[in-house]
């Protein structure tokens, strides 16, 4: 489906075979049906292209794009300067691009805000999460940063977690009218939702004995959200294709001494 | 001047007593000429509310807005359903709204992204420069997690700190033509510029020796951007004012032993 489709404008520029932080804009995309080249792994050249643009040297490309400092990187055909590609990068501001194009970024301009707002609580926790994993420093081996990591990922798992998903149970709660505890903002489908659906289903991967543990705390997230986002027309499609890349040693990593013993 | 106008259209949600996170949307209203109202700088009752927001309790505010995760936030007059005040958090959330209406996000859509995009990465970097005094737990104390920070400094001034500020080097570069190695992006102010001078200026006061060995290498950065947007109009005068919070024991934190040696 839409890795087939001819001339997509939508091409992802990420590391090839991980899931990691591209991970939430294939969700957007693929919940909205729409077709995307994901450059790195389809051909070597890719990935080359893809690293070209976060070199040391990069001052920039020649459609009159910045340097970017790191992927995910989004490449829209056509919408640039003069007709030229626009090459834009944090995911975040993939996410708000698509947001309005893909019609997930809610019902008005009070939405937009509230759904951009979730989405960036949504990478923070992410970066919390990689960081349970690499305390010191992202250059050096898990290896090499374990005993601090065992220390990190305690207070990750007994601070930071519940904080986080104690948020979004409340935010599924306070939306509940519009939402019916599926949707964070408004009465349909955002971004907001499949970041926050991404977020939990790694957190699943990567933390499955404290999940097991927390899950009952969360009744929206776990009995409404979650399972519900999963039916949602595009994902479901994508979850069920072969499409989506499994966990391995991205963002979301499992290492069974970090979680509960 | 700013905090004296009568019924702003902006209030500013956030800890009293530190410049930390709000410092940048500060900027961007200060670098407008924009009138503002810094709530719990003026009133207890000011600190209840920001606290009351972000309460593990909190499920949103009679007027529509979700519970928020962190401050800053910033509540704006008017602009929420029904016209009710519309109340957002996240840094980067906060000044994509306040680019759009104060003019700080540059000159079309292509440019916003970018802009977006450099905010993002600057609030990156302050997430890493924060972490390089916590890097075990925001909750615990420095001093409980002083042997992990001193590597994680460590790491961060020879590695991290390079890359951002290469990067940043880079973007002035690749805008040279419009923006004269002044502005990020485009040929006048936006909030990318704003925000990148201040984690700049943070910096400075972070890693006083670092700094001084390193900024050679970056000419853009040390010898036009950063003393350049010093001179702006409005962020002159706030500079001049003494409305500026000084660092303390914020995001940027002077620790002798963190610095180069």
């Amino acid at each position: 489906m839409a890795a087939q489709s001819t001339q997509p404008r939508f091409i992802i520029l990420y590391h090839p075979r991980i899931p990691g932080r591209a991970e939430y804009v294939r969700l957007a995309l693929e919940a909205a049906g729409e077709p995307y080249i994901d450059l790195a792994n389809e051909s070597k050249s890719g990935a080359r292209e893809v690293y070209s643009r976060i070199d040391q040297n990069s001052t920039g490309d020649e459609d009159g794009n910045p340097p970017q400092f790191a992927p995910p990187m989004l490449k829209i055909q056509g919408a640039g300067k003069n007709g030229k590609a626009l090459v834009i990068s944090q995911t975040a501001n993939i996410l708000l691009y698509l947001g309005s194009e893909l019609g997930l970024a809610g019902e008005d301009d009070v939405d937009k805000f509230h759904v951009n707002q979730l989405a960036l609580t949504v990478f923070d926790f992410t970066n919390e999460i990689h960081d349970s994993h690499h305390p010191l420093a992202s250059n050096l081996y898990y290896e090499d940063q374990k005993e601090e990591a065992l220390k990190k990922a305690k207070n990750f798992r007994e601070i930071r977690l519940p904080k986080y998903l104690g948020f979004f149970e409340r935010v599924l709660k306070s939306n509940a009218e519009r939402g019916h505890g599926k949707y964070m903002v408004g009465s349909k489908l955002t971004y907001a939702d499949t970041s926050a659906w991404q977020v939990i289903d790694g957190l699943r991967f990567a933390f499955p004995q404290e999940l097991k543990v927390r899950e009952k705390d969360y009744p929206l997230i776990f009995t409404n959200f979650y399972p519900g986002i999963k039916e949602e027309k595009g994902i479901k499609e994508y979850l069920a294709s072969g499409r989506r890349i499994p966990y391995s040693n991205g963002v979301f990593r499992y290492y069974p001494e970090l979680d509960r013993q």
